[in-house]
């Protein structure tokens, strides 16, 4: 049996400075006719949640990175960050 | 003239679980035909990036969930983790 562990692991992938982004600027123009001042440079972007089968964390960091490279991210446009946290426990026991 | 200091804020919007995510559900059946194997599990969701203006990190977190809450994400299917990171110092100048 292989002594694979679950890592969590969130992808942000965002537009690179620069790059036009008219869905963050529509929301940056709306909220202040919704009563929020002072909020500037709004950038949207997606957040990818992945669980992710690695010996050890820098494996998982590896993994997920060439999974954002290759397929979640287009590097000529956006820019991405790989966050692995703590795998989970293979015996936790969920007490309610 | 008003002390507030310019938080960055992340802002990550994800389907409730029981959720359908197309998106996710796509990306997880391309993973090993692209030689990734040992991913499960992946959730699509949006991530915005904003600068609050606040006097200190609680304001700046309560202003953000906000905002969060009735523009950014659509309490109905969606969850929402509003992270505020250190304000950037107002006098702190790039070398180079």
């Amino acid at each position: 049996m292989i002594s694979a562990r679950q890592f969590p692991v969130l992808v942000e992938v965002g537009l690179r400075p620069g790059i036009a982004d008219p869905q963050g600027a529509t929301i940056e123009r709306a909220l202040p006719a919704l009563g929020f001042d002072g909020v500037r440079t709004v950038r949207a972007g997606k957040a990818f949640r992945l669980t992710v089968d690695a010996t050890d964390r820098d494996d998982a960091q590896a993994r997920a990175t060439d999974i954002a490279d290759r397929l979640l991210a287009n590097p000529v446009i956006e820019t991405y960050e790989v966050t692995v946290f703590e795998a989970e426990s293979p015996n936790a026991a969920s007490s309610s």
